[in-house]
């Protein structure tokens, strides 16, 4: 099995921005892609990363510029037949290697994984003509998308891998159920989860 | 293994009263609470309730007018030693009896399946001294209550035990992965998920 994690390297995670800075959300988009690929790599299989552009990586990377649709849409094409396809967000820094191999080892044409607002976090591919839709609702149009092929759709029901980072709110998440790079780059920066009479929220002291 | 669905009768989801009135909000809870009591028994328990006030249920129910951690912590102190106690959220319309079946058989003297947010929404206590405390970061809570009285705590990976539904952002989730009363509900009162240039969002249309 290919698995190939998609990773913008300029200007990643804009709705960071109201508690990162530039420079800070392409760190923290860095630790959390690391941490996706040390699962991978622990679940035993080998990561590949479609970037949009070069950048240091320690596995082999693929440049496309495209909009993501487009660019995994261009591996799949490009993908051996009976060679299986997994793809794997790189903003998931909750995803173990025991999460992961659930998905890679669900049946079906077929596998994917939800995520928070209808967004498909990590999906596998084992069917010729099925092909990716981020755009919107995507997991419902993935849905679709496999009925329009004649595919077979499996899911996993993993809250790790249903997690991804975008929003301020989500680095509770990372904060309270992280374990690796990610949650050690918050740390080292202050941050904490504040539980008060109210809502779960999340801090940021000047450690220095 | 006792399996415990508390329930807030009157006024339950204020954090939906945006999008639903009064009495829309108290006949959406309680199909919420008709799926995930359907689920547990499908996975083989006979489910209680546990209502803040006398109500109409399926199954037997125990009144505690007390807040949820009181009231949960008056079963753990009725339990009887040796028979476990599972406490189940009744938000979690996208509970199957596969996702509750994972949770009941997780080994560990206290199970947890997390929340979105820091909740606990799901718990399986085998340990005599663990008393939950819903209150902030209840997960957080939850691991400190384990090590101060030293039980193991294991955790259940599980989007749709981690989906609780709270606000109308929720909805979407029921919509797009919920097959049950709760989901049917949304659907008979015109509620759609819309994915346009942005976010996916709820909309409502007049049935009638």
């Amino acid at each position: 099995m290919r698995v190939v994690v998609p990773h913008r390297v300029a200007d990643p995670k804009t709705r960071l921005a109201e508690r990162l800075d530039p420079d800070e959300r392409a760190a923290f988009a860095r630790a959390m892609l690391d941490d996706v690929l040390d699962a991978v790599e622990t679940a035993g299989h080998d990561p590949e990363v479609l970037a949009t552009e070069p950048f240091d990586a320690p596995v082999p990377v693929t440049v496309d510029d495209r909009p993501l649709t487009g660019a995994v849409n261009g591996v799949l094409d490009e993908s051996l037949p009976g060679t299986p396809v997994a793809v794997v967000m790189a903003d998931l820094p909750l995803a173990t290697p025991d999460a992961l191999s659930r998905l890679f080892e669900t049946a079906g044409d077929v596998v994917a994984a939800p995520g928070r607002g209808g967004g498909t976090n990590a999906l596998v591919v084992r069917h010729p003509e099925f092909r990716v839709d981020y755009h919107g609702a995507s997991f419902r149009d993935h849905r679709r998308a496999c009925e329009a092929v004649g595919a077979t759709l499996g899911t996993v029901d993993s809250y790790r891998l249903g997690t991804d980072v975008d929003e301020p709110a989500d680095l509770v998440e990372v904060l309270l159920h992280g374990e690796g790079a990610a949650r050690r780059w918050l740390d080292a920066r202050g941050f904490d989860v504040e539980a008060g009479e109210g809502r779960v929220r999340v801090t940021r002291d000047d450690p220095g």
